[in-house]
């Protein structure tokens, strides 16, 4: 008799919050009850394809190396039982073939009772700015000290991370000041994506500037390198000086100015959603060029992404008879763009890093006086992946530490 | 009386193809004819916010200053004429502002008669594979003897450039075997993007293994990091050691097997473009998941993308009724991606370097006998932006001798 629970096909750690208590089953289906009265359903063809066992996954890698479509058939359910371990048992046909599956795993992939799988992992909350607004501020000033994917490491970053997936940003404090390291700082949360302006970028006032960014002038309020086909989802700016007068950081959550504006002006709103504005970086050795609405939807008309920089954009190519009510809907967005209540503004300190969703958030800076300091930050660029990987390893932690614990009252 | 041509907004050249010759103007409109005949009007604010002058342009970057929406009043056209130059001046109101646009660059932008301004910067045509097929080879060999962005490098570039972009991929040959020399190569194109398997990746068994791919074992047709939100552009292998028995390169155009399955299957197609799958790849320090349609259309229906890797698919969170009509259309696909006429097969040989379209193509490898020599490859990942901006780059130098050579043919 097994007494042992399955592999799962993951390296995840899956916790029984419920056991299963009875089931029933037909040659395409399995329905289990569950000890707190949930039913859950589960297709063969789904229970055969995602097996733990090593005739479909390879255990060195728990990569998949089953080939459906090489099955001798549709994948059948022959028989059907919970063991002694509380584990689903199934024999398959026509493969003549017994499996088990952990019920934790099981219970955390019903697909039957599921909300949304594709939800966030933090909750997105939209925010407004104005005179009072601040973004969220953490004392990272240890990071670099604690050793990478400890717990202390977590406790620094996991509620970074959570700022940045609800909010899109984050201000961490207390970081070292040497050029450079910013780089160190990023790779705790994972590989930076490096672009023509290098791996790391100075924004400082340059000679021989190749971007506005490289000078003391103004910038609007923008999202960095919508020149690309996928401009970079996550930016980091580390204050390495300031002692400038002016330049002043403004933060913008897109989103909320753009939902502001489906409310007050939904047929501009549509026509940024649809027109598509040239986005052009034509530099000396690079030309960079994309073509893309500066407001885009997911198939449900919830907001996927911003893509807004008016010193970045090449000559729209539209249809003429566009051109004008574009323009227009442009001419709207600037001027809410403008709004104080939207923004956030604040002053960078050496050992700032402010990390926040380039696809979301416009960032913008007050033109400062050269002449009386230095203002210098490094900058990289890296994609939101990251973040999340990031996140669910610590969430993979915590529920292993669940599962560790439970079995340690169980012994 | 100005004689020289104005500037224009970028740092790319225009060549004159033909001259303006007469012009009308409305507060809003300017009409222009050209020497052969076109005719191509211009909105007033199009071209206001196109000017080349330095209260648009900062000229040490060519990126726009102007701000739209702080102009008095909509830009409107007080008069307009044609200069001795051959430049169209246009004097704007409210701002009482004369400026002057560049008639090869005026030309080059015009909306009014522009079929798809998007258009692919080379013919893209699909492809079947076959026992006859082979790739597009080009001796690559003196590559790196070149200097950067010189006439030598670029008539190495260039064709492979047209290969990858018009059939979404090309063999290189005759490279180094160096270890690491990948990425000298790789950024005579542009930056290279880093994954958690690193800036380079090695593609051979390994003890341990993180990934299918670092085994023996065949793998199926499939694009690479399907787990990300953006999947990487442009994938490339580069050989330096292959003395083994088994692991023919195995390559197919996955927008034909699309084609084909939308012919062939129109449901089938339709089910892969809706149903979003999970790609999940759960490793011992990282946890990338993202949840996507196979094949993804653009607004107009064409295709977008295709996403597709048996393994690395995490357990499908689909709505219930639509789980086996989702594992119908995938067995499909499944079938033809095994289908012998989609594939081009061929041996790595040392120096070898595959430059391929992620996001189009599916890779494969037959299975091979570790034992019997070594299989090495080198691979990285890129964005297919960098593939575009160096072949813009190739036309525009193009374009700058053709200027050249016309200025000394005038003088």
């Amino acid at each position: 008799m097994t007494t042992a629970l399955p592999a799962t096909p993951d390296y995840d750690a899956w916790p029984i919050e419920a056991h299963l208590e009875t089931l029933t089953f037909s040659p395409r289906l399995v329905t289990v009850r569950w000890s707190d009265g949930r039913e859950s359903r589960y297709h063969s063809i789904w229970l055969r394809e995602n097996a733990a066992d090593d005739s479909t996954i390879n255990p060195a890698t728990r990569e998949r190396i089953l080939d459906l479509s090489a099955l001798p058939g549709w994948p059948e359910v022959a028989g059907a039982e919970i063991d002694a371990a509380g584990a689903l048992c199934v024999d398959f046909a026509p493969e003549q073939l017994r499996l088990r599956f952990h019920p934790g795993w099981l219970r955390a992939h019903d697909y039957d009772n599921a909300e949304d799988p594709e939800a966030p992992l933090a909750t997105v909350k939209l925010w407004h700015g104005g005179p009072e607004a601040a973004p969220d501020s953490l004392d990272a000033s240890g990071l670099l000290d604690t050793t990478p994917d400890s717990e202390t490491e977590e406790s620094i970053l996991a509620p970074a991370l959570e700022s940045v997936l609800g909010k899109g940003m984050v201000r961490l404090r207390g970081l070292p000041t040497e050029p450079g390291s910013l780089e160190a700082i990023a790779r705790r949360i994972g590989p930076v994506r490096p672009t023509n302006f290098g791996l790391l970028f100075d924004v400082k006032a340059k000679p021989d500037p190749d971007s506005n960014a490289y000078t003391s002038i103004a910038l609007p309020p923008h999202t960095d390198l919508p020149t690309r086909e996928y401009h970079p989802g996550l930016q980091m700016l580390h204050c390495l000086e300031n002692s400038v007068s002016g330049g002043q950081a403004v933060m913008l959550d897109g989103f909320a100015v753009a939902e502001a504006l489906r409310q007050r002006d939904p047929e501009a709103f549509d026509t940024l959603t649809r027109v598509h504005w040239c986005f052009a970086n034509t530099a000396r050795t690079t030309d960079y060029v994309w073509y893309s609405p500066m407001i885009r939807l997911d198939d449900r008309g919830e907001l996927l992404e911003v893509r807004i920089a008016d010193f970045l954009r090449g000559p729209l190519q539209a249809n003429f008879d566009e051109v004008e009510s574009a323009y227009a809907a442009l001419m709207t967005l600037q001027a809410m763009l403008r709004e104080p209540e939207f923004a956030i503004r604040f002053t960078y300190a050496p050992g700032d890093l402010v990390i926040f969703d380039n696809r979301r958030l416009l960032h913008a800076r007050d033109a400062f006086e050269g002449s009386s300091g230095h203002r210098w930050l490094q900058g990289c660029y890296m994609e939101r992946d990251e973040v999340r990987s990031r996140y669910r390893m610590v969430q993979r932690r915590r529920r292993e530490r669940r599962v560790a614990a439970k079995g340690q009252q169980e012994s």
